[in-house]
């Protein structure tokens, strides 16, 4: 795919850092989302019969308590837990807490898109739905509503989360309260989590994804982008110290003097003495300063689509097994 | 040990619902412990090297990045992950809901103790420390400090987890507001979690468990605490519905007339005649009212102390392996 | 009302402390409600039109923009506030925080009572409903379903309350994410409000208020909650220091021996040189050991009904004023 | 002062919408200061004098209490509050509640900031402070560090307001965990708002603005961000939706030629012939289409400014009163 190898500034603290590739971008994404995916699935080992009667000891079954135990865990499909969990939650806890993880994960996706998106950057674009997005005293806006949709999940999803938590310091055999609230919370975590997974999915393969925009940003900054690609191609020749002290010598002059970074260098005869032609274009050139990205990109993209591919496959329902 | 035995009243939505054993009360503290216990060894896997130079690329390290980045990760004795972690902070995330799941496991165990530790049940104490618990006013109080900070942790902690799950939603390649979120809440959780598990340790084991009370307080409702044992004594002869409605028949003239449940029923001549004295004992009798509880302590208990048993022993540190 | 002067054990870290008065118990829930009513009532303030066309200039109104918004306030019947609100939140915020504290507040209400509606102590029921609160294998139950919708809206609050706080991070104009998880959480935030607040003025109207179970209670220490009480009688003669000495050493003797503290301090010479028959009388009668708690419960519930009728009187719509 | 009239691009949904004026956008950060200004003064009534005793009766004080009172109450210089107020901690719960809502009102004003300061908006800057947001490794960085401060007291904060409020639920005359909780939150909670509400300050009082920037933004659409005033230009003679009609053609012409808006206008006759010369220089000047925007600014900061200087004026500390 063309748009992996794509350069693009990569934004810390929401400035411009260095070059990264979009691809890079994207192999973070589903590096997290990869390992939702796991943690996801392996919340069937979390679902378990409940069954103990009144208080837990299926005192009311007698002595075939244990029997029609295994009998319904058989008949429904779910394993036996070791013991009735009336009021010990955990397990209805980490289906919160994995759902409240996914959505996180897929919020930063949101959060990175939205921001790509803005007008001034312009990089990425919602796929276009009709009828979607749209203002009505507005005609030209393309709201990004799935972002907003995601955002939305992940913002109510910690404090549900955290509803679940306080609700597990259940009193005794069957709480008064906490048992009580999970009734209404869980169901709209699962839903939450639902509507921001469908909305990624949706955004994700539908990306309008905008090339040239991306190589005009990397432009924007007049050079300053690939200072510590400069930094490190002068510190063989002149020591790492003096190489900070150089680049941030040209850096001021080019802020200064409103000129691109390369110009500076130009007539900055100390660091124009260190570097080759070809080492100067090398550090204008952001296809030049993505490090081990593709490499990454590839190993990332292997593992996680080896096992989500897997799990698809494997996802037959319990009682086919 | 005899306490494990020993018939305790199970209370359900903060009543008396039926009798249970104390050991298979804490058989569900240990169950819901053993899991927590599982999750925080498994955060092992979560605690891998974070190294990417400024944006995760390695571009600075030229194309020795590789050999770099592995040689750090066998320095420090830390996995190298598949891609650097910047901004994809579900690492960081899982170790708050774990501990946080931790936390609330031993809150719902504080819960319990403190409602046992009541003035009116006075069913457990926790271990006395000289000169812990005390008030300066009113010195026969021996008040359940451990409890207290079990709990306090219990209450703090799914705020901060939902901090940390807020602060997932990062912007790009490092984020401006939820990365450093982070910096003081993680060690809050940390500290929260250990000062939990340090406190329940110490009430744990030196718990002065009151037998002579939980007889005593099963004892307190006349007799009513064994409504669901007559219900299915009566089903047999009866049938479910009849021996539902005979046995409300008799709890409400024993409520009524302030009398002992047993009295009730040797006065009600459609019961008499369907119970032996056997029967009559059996129903009346807590130890013939706790269904499975014996085989599921034992079971439970097995399993999780074989788990924890061998963690401990096979907590080697990393670079001894 | 006779309740008001009942004495009661005050529990402090769920342990006997001090007499108190049922009154005055219930004379704290009113305090904290009558803070909470007058905040929201104060929260009409909050309540203001929204109009400022796409991005609050109301530009597209042209000149009459002004005379336009307040035609529509006027007609509404809602205050101009003094700019567009579409991303300053705060007034959400507050009808957030406002419910949050009231169902906080009544949460309370309803863990006390929950705390009191226990088998052991028993010394308030909720008011029975005809097939509310049964179980359907053990009849004898009569649960405390009212406290328990109010303890469940208590614990899920504060995770809503949090999410509109991390909402109202607005982005620009109109937020992404922060505005739309807005749209489900406040009329969950409302409807959880008014749930609690229903569920208490039920139980509290309907409470059956059981006088010989607080004062069975109060003597179930044998006689040690009146510790402080025998403190304070004993200081005038020999100072507070040696009357904590003298209290402590009684205490003491009173738990090995199981009896009654009053019948240790008969056998205490030293002790019993201090206090006349008049002074043990009071020291051990919960009635002459409630301080202010008359006055203050007269105090608190005038202060309280009169504002609550005031506003009950006077809470005439807006449109009619 | 000239930036207040500033049109800068108006933002929702993170797409450019309409012009407003910078000074409109800070109005409506002022705005919300003022009323969280107002609420913060407001806590004061909220701090009053905790004396009760063990349990809040004073009976330990006998005859003497409310003198005793009194006269504590006078010497500290703090409200006799109507009764003691051990377990109902609505007071406590408003100090959290207030400073989450000036800290999420901060937070607003810091994400904005942030995103005018990213490298391609570019609009603002926070003030240079030397050796302060510099990269060890891009020396051409200038993180926007205060913002990060104030975000991350933002996104930490509702977790510490919603743990206050779960420990509002508190056991009898005194908590166990809920109580405890405070001691360590609200202090975070009192130090966190300080610390968002300095950097505000630091931020806002130096900000450097960029006026040019904030004209060339408004233009990187094409002209289409003029789209609703071109609606609004054309509708008294064509009706509303006709000229909705004609701005949508419009529009896509020029997103699909990739021309500016109003030349694409000039080619349409149909438009051409609605509009004047003049008409069309109004629907492309963004000084024309700030509607109330002037009155506005000035309403909110002669509000604003007059309150929070009559609070400085006053705020004698009570004992000088």
């Amino acid at each position: 795919m063309a748009e992996a190898e794509t350069p693009i500034a990569a934004r810390t603290w929401m400035q411009h850092a260095s070059p990264t590739s979009f691809g890079f971008k994207v192999a973070g994404w589903l590096d997290g989302v990869h390992r939702a995916h796991t943690r996801v699935c392996a919340l069937y080992d979390a679902i378990v019969l409940q069954f103990g009667g009144a208080v837990g000891t299926l005192a009311a079954f007698g002595p075939r308590a244990q029997s029609v135990a295994e009998a319904l865990s058989s008949e429904i499909g779910l394993p036996l837990p070791a013991i009735a969990w009336h009021s010990t939650r955990d397990r209805i806890g980490v289906v919160a807490t994995t759902l409240g993880l996914l959505t996180a994960t897929l919020g930063k996706i949101a959060r990175d898109l939205s921001l790509l998106a803005q007008s001034e950057v312009d990089e990425v674009r919602e796929p276009h739905v009709p009828g979607r997005g749209r203002s009505s005293s507005m005609p030209q806006k393309q709201n990004p509503v799935a972002c907003a949709v995601i955002l939305s999940a992940a913002i109510r999803m910690p404090g549900l989360v955290a509803t679940v938590l306080s609700g597990m310091v259940q009193e005794h055999e069957r709480a008064l309260g906490g048992w009580q609230a999970e009734w209404e919370v869980i169901p709209q975590i699962c839903a939450l989590a639902f509507e921001a997974l469908d909305h990624t999915t949706t955004v994700i393969s539908g990306l309008e994804v905008r090339r040239d925009r991306m190589a005009a940003n990397l432009d924007i900054t007049n050079g300053l982008i690939f200072a510590e690609a400069l930094t490190f191609a002068l510190a063989p020749s002149v020591g790492r110290r003096s190489a900070s002290e150089l680049t941030t010598r040209a850096i001021r002059r080019a802020a200064a003097e409103r000129r691109h970074l390369r110009d500076v260098i130009q007539d900055d005869l100390e660091i124009r003495g260190k570097l080759s032609k070809a080492d100067t274009d090398a550090v204008f050139d952001p296809h030049q300063y993505l490090g081990t990205a593709s490499e990454t990109i590839q190993r990332v993209a292997d593992a996680a689509l080896t096992d989500i591919a897997v799990d698809l496959i494997t996802a037959t329902p319990r009682d086919q097994q």
